[in-house]
């Protein structure tokens, strides 16, 4: 079937189905040692066929980050919508995040590892949508920090930092043995909003009361 | 000059120049594709004086990740020799770390991008090390939290998380714009040890142990 004879519904499950093998194909050899005719090749499509969907591998390494970067920042929005505590709205951020990015390993090291292999003007497309992301996860700490932030501390490293942890999961997480989004998700707001010690102050507090009590 | 005329520590300056410019050539276009040809044009060396030094690709990019790998760690080990207290060596590893990441980011991608581009038997030599230095940051993390974790926290998740925020660094970091290693260091343990929120624990006990003795 040539492409003209395809149905809009056919034409976006081909492009989906073509993003989604583009993308392991370029995490498993990288963009630059990958050709168009290795993508036919995996893809079962012919060059002419891909032709249809984009212009160059340029274009098609856009498509594949784009789609990602959209997914995830088009379904945040829905997801936060109408939640004011922005401790939840960090909690669903990140979850999100890790929910996607498990489900898409190939996509989150296309993401991760062909960032400086995209030139313009496709690279500074993918920065606005980028930015985009930053500024949604820099104004839910915003938000949750407006009491003050703890000493030492920049919010743009914090909000870095953050990312930092959600985006190396895919180097070491193991399905099936390590832990699934959910619990990811609360280890990773934990560890960010109060570290990992066991609310040391809380208990020094609770002992310095308890003694002040006993000395009345 | 020919190799077998250099003196041993010609022969050492040369090779460090070797995987210096590797990592760097590796780091742009990427392990599989760039040729022994490419490694050759970039360090100045013949293809006979670089097989004086390894013996195919995968030995050189083994001979980059091996020599960053036991930097780190030998330079965590001699750090925190005689230093006891566990929040001290926690900064030590995390500055450690930084530093050295922050003044090589060729090699800091080429560790992030090329770790499945290695086969064996160099992978399983790679792992050794990865899994030294993963040992020696989850003792010192026991160390710290043996009166206990927060909940909802497993201390490999714990680990592999702060490992996120350090190695996301190179991502992110803009020399002369950005924090140096010092201030990066405070601001991550700050992170992984606290949390971003000011003492909110603390607060709320002072508050609760003033209405306490106004209660008296």
């Amino acid at each position: 079937m040539s492409p003209s004879q395809t149905t809009p519904r056919d034409s976006e499950a081909k492009l989906l189905h073509i993003l989604r093998v583009s993308a392991q194909v370029f995490a498993e050899h990288g963009f630059e040692a990958t050709s168009i005719r290795d993508i036919s090749r995996a893809t079962g499509v012919s060059l002419s066929g891909l032709y249809y969907y984009f212009e160059s591998k340029q274009h098609l390494l856009y498509l594949i980050q784009n789609a990602a970067f959209s997914y995830v920042v088009d379904h945040l929005m829905v997801r936060v919508q109408g939640v004011a505590d922005p401790a939840e709205r960090l909690r669903l951020l990140v979850h999100n995040h890790v929910e996607y990015f498990l489900s898409h390993p190939n996509e989150m090291k296309v993401l991760a590892h062909e960032e400086d292999a995209l030139g313009e003007p496709f690279r500074e497309k993918i920065q606005v949508i980028k930015r985009r992301y930053y500024s949604l996860a820099r104004q839910t700490f915003d938000s949750l920090t407006e009491e003050g932030i703890a000493a030492g501390i920049h919010p743009r490293i914090a909000v870095l930092s953050l990312f930092g942890m959600m985006n190396w999961v895919y180097k070491w997480h193991k399905p099936g043995v390590d832990p699934d989004a959910e619990e990811l998700t609360t280890a990773i707001v934990g560890i960010f909003l109060h570290g990992v010690l066991p609310g040391r102050a809380e208990s020094k507090a609770v002992a310095s009361e308890i003694a002040a009590r006993g000395g009345d």
